[in-house]
């Protein structure tokens, strides 16, 4: 089974590769007539889609998959409309491909720039929500990428049905169909050659649990565009104006809990801490956010605050539950956000134009923000129309990914007969 | 030792990351002042580096290595004052650090953009030249990162006596001297544990053969900015202007041969290979290098040729070899370039405005170049001002590496208060 296992992922591997050739010289009508193609496909199978995932359901049930599994697993009536919508965002957005930068001439004559081209092959890697299949296919192939996906097991018939629909298409207009591929088998190890299929993959892309992507880090071959945690802090600083910090120490950690820009560690100076934080505190116990504190703050908030322990500095709570900690100034706040954080999203709230210079230099994260919500750390909200995922790498790409994520730059020189003396 | 070995490598990655810090707040007056304080330390110990070069070079001759990889330990005045100029080189570069770029309003009234930042730490493996221990901590310092160096065995001495000259400069000017950290073991433990310091380093950066860039890419857990073989490729296209293909073709194969960006095979559209390979040949033969060709040059050149194998193909020679293959059209050679190259260097020769446009889009490598010769790909011909390496990879560095390489970019966010609604 494993060899035939590796067979089969090679010949994914292979067609992608093939189609990756295709693709890469595709206009941007003929990739945005496949999306459309995809779309009209995706509407006239829409029961057979609802219906594979009523199967993947009922499987998930009989499995007892918990409520929140259970919850992206599913596809309804709505969250169909949203892909599609999804999907014409996508055909929409502005092609990266072609853009040539740059284009000056050398002292030797010849005329230097450089061009964004895919990156070729990418393998996605994802956990139960089966949009992700179609998100994933349409902003690789708005890219010019051939992509092979492959989900989690208990979305099999979903991502099967999506598939079936998305080949179709592709199909019935002479588009190379192995330019989306969906890996038919539930086999664990179809994951670990595809990160090790180094001869036709070019990145991959995780999407899931720190777990999975920390497994997948470690046993690829092949670049991996990761996002581990988002332990997100706020800084207010000395010299804040209230006005300000309070509404952002308030929206960074209540907003939504349970995403990865969300504040996690409340950072205040001692200077301030004694009036801001009897000014904030009561904006979070109404929402029932749990304070675990310092023994400074401790000592001004009293009781409704249980103290914190080293764990939760660097814990990533995505729940209403918030570490809080007084620092002697900000010099002490960027060794902790360096410190304990995860490199992700940190902010500071300051009137000081020379702390935020230094803020800005030193605290080491993907997005560094200053006097707003750690909240606005996002895709959509950095304008790059879709998102691809967050990076917390510092190589290739950082923060959020969006189409340009997926593309790369080549040198390009145009001569006239010159050659090197 | 194996336990003491991690325990070293790990002091050395906390250093590392310690003075990384300090570094990214550094301004470029004092990272130059560092790099100035080395050039006169170097200038001061110039005797005692000699004096241990002479060590190695001794070792290396009772050790019977061969006479290139002597040739590239030594280190002679007159690479003594190279290495100097180098450094006074770097000092002249632009920094990249700290360039602001893109700031724009969005809809939710945060100004965004991006800021260019240190990658952190560099770890750095190298063979036998001791002077590339001096270049790559000069370009580390300036882009504002902390290095970590990993020197080849039989250069040991040279490059303590280097590293130890730079950690008098540093010291003696209060910067940290863990900002540039010679491994000073042979062991070699010491590179499996650098490259999966995934904690402390975030980049490896190997230079020297094929099969360690190989076998450290498949251990590291870190990003490695990596640099396989160059198999380029001319193509002499049905349209070429000869008095450009001919100077080119030659140029290409014999400028030099022991480089990654020399041509390998010359691919000639058939409808010319009558008429433009005997113009050719005979360039090639009066310097004595090996033809190695298809049936069909054979058939045009006669016994000058001896017959390619498919080996041949995939080859890269570095020597006076050319591979040469009459191709049907421009999209065959794309597709034996994309095939059996390496994804470096290729050129085509053309009058034709839509084959050029093909070619760019479809010639999968990290410098496409039209009508000038392949030895143009280079970090000092491209205007780098200084050369990391040459990068075949497409994530984040692609072809010639300059000081940007080492560096990523951050989000920025100017706010005045803003929440996420």
């Amino acid at each position: 089974m494993q060899s035939s296992i590796q067979d089969y992922m090679q010949t994914l591997g292979k067609h992608a590769k093939a189609a990756a050739q295709f693709l890469a010289a595709a206009s941007t009508k003929t990739k945005n007539d496949a999306l459309l193609a995809i779309h009209e496909a995706l509407i006239a199978q829409k029961d057979q889609i609802l219906a594979a995932n009523a199967v993947d359901m009922n499987n998930g049930r009989a499995n007892q998959l918990d409520a929140a599994l259970l919850d992206r697993l599913e596809l309804n009536a709505a969250r169909f409309d949203g892909m599609l919508q999804g999907l014409k965002d996508v055909i929409g957005l502005k092609d990266p491909i072609g853009e040539i930068t740059d284009m000056s001439y050398r002292p030797s004559g010849i005329q230097l720039g450089k061009m964004r081209v895919p990156l070729g092959v990418v393998g996605m890697i994802y956990e139960s929500r089966p949009n992700v299949t179609l998100e994933a296919a349409s902003l690789a192939l708005k890219s010019g990428n051939a992509i092979i996906l492959r989900g989690g097991s208990e979305a099999l018939a979903s991502n099967q049905a999506l598939a079936q629909a998305i080949q179709t298409a592709l199909q019935q207009i002479d588009f190379p169909a192995a330019a989306v591929q969906v890996v038919a088998t539930t086999d664990r190890a179809a994951v670990g050659e595809l990160i090790t299929l180094t001869d036709y993959v070019d990145v991959i892309i995780p999407r899931g649990g720190k777990g999975l992507i920390q497994r997948i880090s470690n046993d690829a071959r092949i670049p991996v565009i990761k996002h581990l945690d988002g332990n997100c802090h706020v800084f207010v600083d000395a010299e804040a104006d209230f006005t300000k910090a309070l509404p952002i120490a308030v929206n960074a950690k209540t907003h939504r809990y349970g995403v990865c820009n969300a504040m996690e560690t409340l950072l205040v100076d001692q200077a301030i801490a004694a009036t801001f934080l009897p000014k904030v505190a009561p904006y979070y116990l109404e929402k029932q956010v749990e304070l675990r504190g310092c023994e400074k703050t401790q000592a001004i908030l009293g009781q409704n605050v249980i103290a914190a322990t080293e764990e939760d500095w660097g814990t990533e709570y995505l729940a209403p539950i918030l570490a809080i900690k007084v620092v002697d100034d900000m010099n002490h706040a960027i060794q902790h956000i360096n410190h304990y954080g995860s490199h992700h999203t940190d902010a500071i709230v300051t009137e000081n134009f020379s702390k935020v210079q230094r803020f800005l230099a030193c605290v080491d994260s993907s997005s560094v923000i200053i006097n707003a919500s750690t909240r606005f750390a996002d895709g959509f909200e950095y304008g790059l129309g879709a998102e691809i995922g967050i990076s917390t790498d510092k190589i290739h790409a950082r923060g959020p990914v969006g189409l340009e994520g997926l593309t790369s730059q080549k040198w390009i020189v145009f001569g006239h007969g010159e050659i090197r003396q």
